[in-house]
């Protein structure tokens, strides 16, 4: 199943929007056919380790890191390709949440006299889709929120420069994160300040998936010549319903109203939206106030830090704007994931503590 | 060599002022002797280890960590003690700095015939020693600023409120830190707010120093019955010339007057004082503006600081009050020693980057 979840991994920036799925299948130790799922519409893990497996798949185990599909999608049910083929017995590592799927897979696999077990490695293959379980089963993406600060957690000098405090090692993973993405959220004030592109720019980009952009711009104030506006990547502008476009500067990107609240656009529905438009991991790149009221919304489910080894003072701007705090015992508490040097800066990767 | 500074860290918390020594005696790869420096005035590393090598010191070969001294202070010169004992070689790792030893002893020992050689594993004896380095060399000792932080960069609450932020393991780290240092220095708004003992308190207490306690309290305002004052610990209490005490509340301490500069105490007399009184490392544990103006004055040498893994907001209290930065390329630049889980909490260790 490790190696399963390995194939499956190939998978990071290609599938969206469906899961990354891989596929062993093996007579005892001998490994006779590998998959893994590359790209939405094209064949499932477990149809390209059949087809190398041949007729070895009879009487073989089938690893496979999701419960296979029982439905016609846009390709025919894996559950009935594995049973076609002889498998003797399917071990699957997550079951598949969606409504579609949940169980019928498992259900087909067992009337065909297939032997069935879950749930080996499950953590893992939950951890690798976690935006594609958080879509189907909380009906909002995984939100991930970068951010890049100074050892004294200062994100810009008082004046607004931010470039660049984290080095090009830094830089560079962030690419990946955003790779991997289904959309990358951004603020006006940060399209304002930073003109950013919000591409995933790779060194390998061959079918790559570019990743949704997507601007929260209550007054439609995007200037005409900004990079989000330049048609280069899907983009995706929400704004309140009283905003009013009479110019073509939105010409190449789809404009939507959200609901707003506290003079604010209302990030639930914004998660929603996403989410039903195919949205499982969101990677927000944005400023202290957006990215303040997504974590204190309880809205942002990983923080994404880059620490550089340098201060900037206390009068240089602040990580997260957030509401006052009466008393210690109301602290937002996190706990870290991991830790990791990247280059000469430090990458934390956090989630709320539950 | 790596074992001679082992058994020097075993003096970690107890051979101030005087540096931490080890050494050992071999032949070949056979030790026949072991020892360190405990205590100030009684026996040198070389000393222990020659009586435990007794007969089988002859021809042996002595790896120090510090080279032996020369002169008679208030134990007798090991290199007379070396020779004595009619070792054939000496490896030595860093060279003594001290004006009455740097070289004496190596000429001593050459002088009678024995071979010589400095200069292995030289860095890591230096790190060992480094607040005794500084001392003698720089005459000040070597400042590390201990702060305890959220992970946006914040030490307390708006309201003030601090406990705590680290968790016990992180505390009981300080202790550590605290108890190899010299002496411990704060200032007057820290004792104020937080009233603290300022002392070391490690499980195991026998024979270990007791830090000096120094704190910076220009108008002599620590209030009566501030822990610093209980006389529990050695107490020295830097003020203004002008600054005069007319009660009872400084019995227990030595108070010292220093310059001015800036509406403060000077920070590089206070630095000289503390060199002359013999101390090596010196623990700060204070407020944004004493650590932001040590940082600022270039006269931090190393950062410790525990990141606890939860977000504070911006209306709480920042790191370090530092002068504004006009541009990016003013950024305080530093470089990190090391990262380490403490407990829930993380420890960074960083120095500014040469």
């Amino acid at each position: 199943m490790a190696q399963a979840l390995r194939l499956a991994e190939q998978g990071l920036y290609t599938t969206q929007p469906n899961p990354r799925v891989g596929c062993v299948i093996a007579h005892g130790e001998r490994v006779v056919g590998q998959g893994w799922h590359e790209h939405a519409g094209e064949p499932h893990a477990e149809v390209h380790a059949l087809r190398e497996a041949g007729e070895q798949a009879r009487a073989a185990t089938a690893f496979v890191t999701l419960e296979p599909c029982a439905h016609h999608g846009r390709t025919p049910p894996c559950a009935d390709a594995l049973v076609a083929a002889g498998i003797r017995r399917v071990v699957i590592a997550a079951e598949d949440p969606f409504p579609q799927v949940a169980g019928q897979g498992i259900a087909k696999l067992r009337a065909a006299g297939i032997e069935v077990e879950s749930g080996l490695m499950r953590e893992a293959a939950r951890e690798l889709n976690i935006g594609f379980f958080s879509r189907i089963e909380r009906h909002r993406p995984w939100v991930r929120v970068k951010l890049a600060m100074s050892l004294d957690g200062r994100t810009a000098l008082a004046n607004g420069e931010s470039k660049w405090i984290t080095g090009e090692a830094a830089r560079a993973d962030v690419q990946r994160w955003r790779a991997r993405s289904s959309a990358i959220l951004t603020g006006i004030g940060t399209v304002l300040a930073d003109n950013p592109q919000l591409t995933a720019r790779l060194p390998q980009s061959g079918g790559i998936h570019s990743p949704l952009r997507v601007v929260l711009d209550r007054h439609l104030r995007t200037p005409a010549g900004s990079h989000v506006l330049d048609g280069q990547a899907p983009t995706l502008v929400l704004h309140a319903a009283s905003a009013k476009v009479n110019d073509g500067r939105f010409a190449r990107v789809e404009c939507v109203a959200v609901t707003e609240q506290n003079e604010a656009l209302d990030l639930p529905s914004v998660l929603g939206l996403l989410a039903e438009r195919g949205c499982s991991e969101l990677h927000v790149e944005a400023g202290p106030t957006l990215c303040g009221a997504l974590f204190a919304a309880g809205l942002a489910d990983e923080l994404l830090i880059y620490v550089a080894p340098l201060l900037l003072g206390d009068t240089a701007r602040p990580l997260l704007a957030l509401p006052s705090l009466a008393d210690m015992a109301a602290r937002w508490k996190l706990s870290l994931l991991d830790t990791r040097a990247v280059g000469q800066d430090l990458r934390l990767r956090l989630r709320p503590a539950g």
